[in-house]
């Protein structure tokens, strides 16, 4: 405890990933009071093909990439 | 709110998950009172190997593919 | 295959959940090509103190209740 | 995107969850490159009894409570 | 490594849990080569009322319960 | 019911996951009360490099691979 899930899409680096970690880990063990060894955190990463927001698959949307890619059109 | 999460096997195309997230993010918006922009549908797909109903892995069950594919045997 | 998981806040009566599978469960025979008998929907219900999105627990940002409760002020 | 589900023992604060929805979203936009209004954070929470490590469950582990209670005999 | 999640109707005693838990342990130590104390087990808890299959909620096909109850009409 | 999640590395064989399977589901109905034929069992498989604990990605921690490789250093 606790299990921490990122469900995000595909495209992060694993520096990325594992700064994010560092921050989501330290805070869990301020905030939410407990052992940094308890915290497991784990990454689910889709293709834009497997996720949809108001009704539409994010790669008829945007088109492939993640984050702020194609989202600015 | 709502997220809702579709797992199944691997192999359906981009249309038939388009067409099930249009009609599911309808519903949801007409039956559980909610706007459109709300409704997160994400697709966890699956190798055959990774699923097992009444203790065996569908792989072994019904071989490769998805769907109806070797369930008739 | 599939199992549908429903995230969502805490509050449809059943009649409304029930509505809501029988068209999910219906699409998913005729879009994702599987059979009734294989189709599995799961609701996991939320108080508002235990959602959060744009950084704020949905608790504090609407008060109590789910759908379209305190989101219009 | 993203969708952080965070599972653990049942018993934070109202302001201990609404404090690490704010770091967390922070660190997803700076770290993750999203937007704030993207991000959603779920709180599942659990009695002892559900949650076993190590082949026991926790509440007779170490009895009611979450975080640090009882972890110390 | 590994968290295994196990989604079931309400009503399992303490003892038929952690009995589960003891099994479903030893087996991920000796089948899937992992150390016992790498192993968690959640249990996700439901309502029938917030379960589905076939196209009708459990607690509509079975009335309230869980187990066999209900399923031998 | 019961819907039984494995999240784990990836790399087990089908034999080690199917030998898996029967075990657990084997369990479920007998310290459950199920029946066999209700039993779903699903593997989510992951990089090392989408998991972490006490704040480290396992890529980063133990190298590539899963279970004890690595583990050992």
């Amino acid at each position: 405890m606790p299990v921490i899930t990122v469900k995000l899409a595909k495209g992060r680096t694993v520096e990325q990933k594992q700064q994010f970690v560092e921050v989501v880990t330290n805070e869990a063990v301020k905030k939410l009071n407990v052992k940094e060894e308890w915290v497991t955190v784990i990454f689910d990463e889709y293709e834009r093909e497997n996720w949809a927001s108001s009704g539409e698959l994010h790669s008829l949307k945007f088109g492939e990439g993640f984050g702020m890619k194609g989202i600015e059109k």
